[in-house]
């Protein structure tokens, strides 16, 4: 009798210290880095499922930008506001690329005009240099092309809009570029396509992260339309890239 | 020949005073009702198809908030954030519902934890004052909780989340609520299901106002899975709900 209880308690720090060994290493610390001229659902893909996971797991979120300014959803210049619009809003950022968050567990990488005509310069720098200390790195749409030009994608697989395909993959010749893929996985790195695309990864990496009972709860709550293979991409064909690469790892 | 090239001119004319009656008849001003604790795809959903579009049609945005201060993506109440998380954010507001944008075409209405547990009378009042002055009226998820508390969908077809269905139909016992219904149309009011049901809704409300060329032209731009039914809504039967009203007009 005594045996047996000394064997559950042995069994309970066994389980408690896999579970609390799991809730470490899962990550808790997201980062966005904002430019001027991103497009918000690039951002707000993520981060929508990831807030509701926030009442269920802590998360943090720091969103750097170039200043503490707000920064833009906007036309990335001036000039290409022809119709002079004002359909534009901003978010307020809490770091800048010269005073970053110390611990980075997951990087975003949103993309929008900004991320192909802006001067995205300091954040290529900034994810160069923080991509060995992250342990994800994650981007949406065109956002590919700036860790593209930071060189950390160099060798792994790796996906973008396809109606920006050549513009992005130029950025990185020495990407292995894949489409038709909904999002790509190469190791610690996870690219998706355009822009809705961000939510069909953000899932797959809460499936993997934290277990698919949020990934479905999370999905039920917001109603997406999950797209969960990797290679069901109509917008290859739509916008005429052609097959490359394996969409699976 | 001369009455030739005369019937040329009044047919140009005649063609012109028409489009420029369309194009002063298509909404060219959008406003958001914001408040504590909305949801982000609420509100990027409808905006960000919209912001592609502005660069076709003179569109402009305003942001209406309760202050000028941030208005913040967070848990409508500081205890429910159970596990001390920090994955939250915020936009910057361009009008206050003190001091709100003199012409709205469309009002666009999110939902989220605040509209269904925050404090949004102010948001209802300023809904119910300014309904008569819009040409159309939108809201996404548990924000018809906000019009329905207004009275302005009393008679009227309305869908919300399916998942919050028993909490916000019951905000308006006199609105005709439709399930299943991925959105639903009646007259100028539009709502819609789940938060990412906000993409499906506004791709239609584009086609409507301004054309499917530009539907198609953006839905391949942020590659974005349509769902173009508005019966099409599994979420009914995922969360119970059971089936009420016709989902098409």
């Amino acid at each position: 009798m005594k045996s047996n209880i000394l064997l559950q308690l042995a069994l309970r720090a066994i389980f408690t210290a896999a579970a609390s060994s799991g809730e470490e290493t899962a990550p808790k610390n997201f980062a966005v880095a904002l430019f001027h001229s991103f497009d918000s659902i690039d951002v707000t893909g993520p981060l929508n499922p990831l807030f509701y996971l926030a009442f269920s797991k802590q998360l943090n979120l720091s969103l750097i930008a170039p200043t503490y300014e707000p920064v833009w959803v906007a036309p990335a210049l001036d000039s290409l506001n022809v119709m002079n619009s004002s359909m534009w809003f901003s978010l307020n950022p809490t770091h800048t690329y010269d005073n970053p968050p110390k611990d980075i567990d997951v990087l975003l990488i949103p993309g929008g005009a900004g991320a192909t005509f802006g001067n995205v310069s300091r954040v290529i720098d900034f994810v160069r240099e923080t991509y060995p200390n992250v342990k994800y790195l994650l981007s949406t749409c065109t956002g590919a092309g700036i860790p593209a030009r930071a060189g950390v994608l160099d060798g792994k697989r790796a996906t973008t809009n396809k109606k920006a395909w050549s513009t992005i993959t130029a950025m990185g010749p020495n990407v292995n570029w894949v489409s038709p893929a909904r999002w790509a996985v190469d190791g610690n790195i996870w690219t998706s396509s355009g822009v809705t695309s961000s939510l069909d990864m953000i899932f797959v990496f809460i499936e993997e992260m934290y277990g698919k009972e949020f990934a479905d709860e999370i999905q039920g709550t917001i109603e997406h339309n999950r797209v969960t293979d990797p290679c069901d991409d109509p917008f290859a064909e739509l916008h005429g890239v052609q097959p490359s690469g394996d969409c699976k790892e």
